[in-house]
């Protein structure tokens, strides 16, 4: 009766995880985020694949006391619902996800925005582990960001860590989100196929959409990014160094502004280009550091896909069973 | 008995402030900067500027509880030491600026940096009374920041509010710490001058250096800059108008990271330009914000030249007498 349940909602998967009372993994199972039917479909998903998981586990559903679940957009925590998840089909308006998933199971559950979850992750059992400040920067779809200032997350008025959104190229190139010169506009994946085919379009060779459509996929993944960079695609190549410079740059600011000991670089991209990327990352972190040595503690997620969900159930044992 | 001196020691002048218990300044006498002699000559006026205080408030030194210092450059609080202050002339070497101070009077020395100093002034009597999370950004000769989270003074590994030296043009104007783009490179009023010498020095005509002949001075002071502008001279109201832009989006973003409240702008050249200038940093920062309504947030320091003394005169309380 001690195991938590973390769930990463996402725009194409939903991960899950069955966690132990000290943290380590018992089990995980992943599902496909449908891409119709709206919130009553996702959460039907959601519940399917944690009934899966607990099957996959071995585990009967009374063996859980919390389910914690990382969401992408604005989201109210303390009342557990998702009030715009733009990314995730049909998601315009106010889901209450946490009353729904806990009618289903019958245990608490509780919500959280899922790159603030990442970087308690982290910070708790990753690559941020004994760090006090920690800045952690995740490359998906778009970038997200997350904070721990003496050992506790950040949230400011409840949206902090949006470093995705800061400026990196002062009336630079547009974001999905409508401003100019974000990092997401350089180092978010959408973003990323949008500038490639705009160039790609233009004219300018690259093997990157021959890749997407060989691999089967009809958008440019992250393993369609390292493909391409391993095939010394100079377009790919390009964008990508780009993007890790953009990292830098905002990483090099943030720990500048904040002093911080530690940078996270994770998501998706970051994970799947991994030392390349992270050598890039730093090259450009270090002229801008007023500590130069800091680079050396920009590193790598040691969670990986797994750290959203492990996140999550994280946070919802500290709010739900007050560990 | 409880009357508390601070002191804004500065690379031209030293502001001193004869504080009450509440915080209300009793007295005031400004010095100037020794340009030669070093550190023995910069604190034997630091002495006699105190002396000359308590004499123009008709107090005996036995009357002053704590003496607290603000001092720029790197600075170990804890020891009483001015590591290093590249813009106070013959500064190189670690001063122990609170030990000596502290044996002339025979009181209590606190020492801190003028920034941090600032921050914490405006946060509980100025421009961020009541405000939880707030950044100050101070455009004088420099940019220094100045962090207040959870209503403390974020001090991170020790000298974090370094937003000066975030990068606001990804491998933009060289900046005076060698870096490249930093904010202090477009608002600082150094790096204004010399980028102003230049273009004149190109041909580019302007009033700037003849204001300053007219107004014996050797540099561009705010004053300088302002009466260019009420002039409508085109290079200064330019460099004005890039040097706002510049705090704009270095303001947004750091708002957006941290989601903070509130952001004062202070310092001589800010305070001077005003509310032309603050209308300027409120119209950049706006489209860079993810709350746009916390443009009206961007707000203009209260305390003005006393700011830097005020912060110290207070945290030297706080530190020495546990109030």
């Amino acid at each position: 009766m001690n195991l938590r349940v973390g769930v990463d909602l996402g725009a194409t998967k939903i991960q899950t995880l069955l966690v132990a009372s000290d943290g380590s993994i018992v089990a995980r199972k992943r599902g496909t985020t449908p891409a119709t039917g709206g919130p009553s479909a996702v959460l039907t998903r959601v519940q399917e694949t944690i009934e899966q998981l607990l099957v996959r586990a071995d585990q009967p559903a009374t063996a859980v006391a919390t389910i914690g679940i990382g969401a992408p957009g604005q989201i109210d925590a303390a009342a557990g619902v998702v009030l715009q998840a733009v990314n995730i089909a049909g998601w315009d308006q106010p889901v209450p996800v946490a009353g729904i998933v806990g009618d289903m199971f019958g245990v608490p559950v509780a919500l959280a925005n899922d790159v603030q979850a990442s970087i308690v992750a982290e910070h708790r059992l990753g690559a941020g582990r004994g760090r006090t400040n920690l800045l952690g920067i995740f490359c998906g779809t778009g970038v997200g960001g997350g904070l721990i200032l003496n050992g506790e997350l950040w949230l400011g008025g409840g949206a902090a860590g949006e470093i995705g959104h800061t400026v990196v190229v002062q009336a630079g190139r547009q974001c999905g989100c409508g401003r100019n010169g974000c990092l997401e506009a350089y180092a978010g994946r959408g973003a990323l196929e949008q500038t490639a085919r705009l160039q790609y379009d233009a004219g300018r060779p690259t093997v990157l959409f021959d890749l997407m459509e060989q691999q089967g996929r009809t958008r440019l993944t992250s393993r369609v990014w390292l493909d391409a960079c391993l095939q010394s695609d100079e377009l790919a190549s390009g964008l990508i160094t780009e993007a890790a410079r953009a990292v830098g740059t905002a990483a090099g600011s943030a720990a500048n502004l904040l002093d911080i000991d530690c940078v996270v670089i994770g998501g998706g991209l970051a994970t799947r280009l991994g030392d390349r990327f992270l050598g890039d990352v730093r090259a450009a972190a270090q002229p801008v550091l007023l500590r130069p040595e800091t680079a050396n503690q920009i590193v790598l997620s040691e969670l990986g896909d797994d750290c959203g969900a492990l996140g999550a159930a994280l946070l919802a044992g500290d709010r739900l069973a007050g560990s």
